[in-house]
């Protein structure tokens, strides 16, 4: 199996990676760290997250039989362009951005004839970002999408849905256009309505007030406004349409409710009532009303 | 100090209140619970929410010194229409519901003149509704509003402070229409964008796909859709002007996020900077950043 694992970017995910990879392969496995920000990765070395760190690119995915860029998504392509010339052969490429279309774009662009790229991303998080962060069991039960490239071959997927396993996810193989359609309604709706959220109260002239009632509704609904703003930025560029056509259609369904409300609508409280059930409905088939 | 108390509305804040009561006054109280709904009412007396039952609201009220009302918001009027008749003298009511406005006006319409209301909103709460989920820590550090009428006499206030200190919360004196417009933005509007989130996704045609992915960042978002619709349904009826003031707030903050995506703006990430470092500072002003 897979014995050196290169990690590009030691964030929250790239070093929950290298410690769940590290749980789960133990002493088998060495993985080695690069970061951008050299400070970071003397960091993510002192704490255990990988072996070793190396302050070149192409020192760090010298041997590996895998590579992991775990940056926001705009850096990847750089990177990609990079790695072409210095990646080992048989190497396994992959990626953890929140959005797939331009990566699969950009791997295919840069990465030299027969070499295995598969997209993934691992639908886990907090809002905290940073290496401090990380930890071994953020993707236990997590679903984690894979998207292998047009030529990929059997065996670099085969080796991919292994590391998912080990780390305690579950692979689920998605074309990369619809995961970005997918996603777009799932996470990058709901960071664009928690911003929107923040920047409508904390602007209003009586913030200071409503500052000390905001309670726990207030910090659950913002908490994806705390997530990393280049990682945020870079997400809506390279998912602009979706992203755009799903701020439509919750502006669509904001304006119904407040039609409801205006007219004073019996229709109000069976609208309450069907969200109320659509979101238990989900809760139970996911399992997370036992976990809450 | 008060030796009665009577709790009209066993659901999960009437409920908590009855616990958190009994936990900070021990035997020296004897809280008399009355909900519409008998099986209710006998199940939070066998779950020791209060000490007994009564199937009348006269019957409830009897001897009180202090009646709490616990219902979503539309019932409290025709309880009050009821009360007026029926409450011992020097008896102090308040209510615990999420608008104050039009409660403060019932209280004016129907309590006989000399008896003290005390309007109440504890910034606390969970998704999860019902007797069941009451528990005595429910207002441990929470901000709880108090809204005092025009007549109320000193000492209905400053028993309404004692008891608000008893279970753990902070006072905060607002007055009714302030509390309702500062309530509709950290609170009601959050209900409103978690509800039209659920739409948007739970209806779109992939959504079998989509809530495969769906992870903790949709369902802290999506939280405040699993209240209970009725309590929903009231809050927005009784609160129309202001929550549909802020609506248009954050429809027009959501416009402003798709034209910086739309453009590919550099203000983007400046944008998510600001929200950040935003909620970022309301964490630490409240002690979140300590909790979670």
């Amino acid at each position: 199996m897979v014995n050196r694992v290169a990690i590009v970017g030691l964030g929250l995910i790239g070093g929950s990676l290298g410690l769940a990879l590290k749980r789960a392969q133990g002493g088998e496995l060495e993985v080695v760290g690069y970061s951008r920000n050299f400070q970071r990765a003397t960091r993510a070395a002192q704490l255990g997250v990988v072996d070793r760190v190396e302050n070149g690119l192409d020192g760090a995915v010298a041997n590996a039989k895998l590579v992991i860029i775990a940056t926001p998504v705009m850096a990847i392509k750089e990177i990609l362009s990079q790695l072409g010339s210095c990646l080992p052969p048989g190497c396994i490429v992959t990626d953890t951005a929140s959005t797939k279309l331009k990566v699969m774009e950009w791997a295919e662009e840069f990465l030299p004839p027969g070499l295995d790229f598969v997209g993934g991303h691992p639908m886990a998080g907090k809002e905290i970002s940073g290496i401090e962060a990380a930890e071994a069991g953020l993707f236990k039960g997590c679903t984690y999408c894979l998207t292998p490239g047009r030529d990929t071959s059997p065996q670099a997927v085969e080796t991919m849905v292994e590391m998912v396993r080990e780390i305690g996810a579950s692979p689920v193989f998605v074309d990369a256009a619809q995961h970005d359609y997918l996603v777009a309604g799932i996470s990058h709706l709901p960071l664009v309505l928690s911003s929107a959220l923040v920047f409508a109260t904390t602007r209003n002239v009586l913030w200071q007030e409503m500052s000390r009632l905001a309670a726990g509704g207030y910090r659950d609904v913002t908490r994806l406004a705390s997530q990393d703003p280049v990682m945020n930025r870079d997400i809506c560029l390279t998912n602009r349409q979706n992203v755009m056509e799903w701020i439509d259609a919750v502006v669509g369904e904001l304006q119904r409710f407040r039609r409801l409300i205006d007219d004073g609508s019996e229709e109000l409280e069976e609208a309450f009532a069907q969200v109320q059930q659509a979101r238990q409905q989900w809760l139970r088939e996911r399992g997370y009303d036992k976990k809450a």
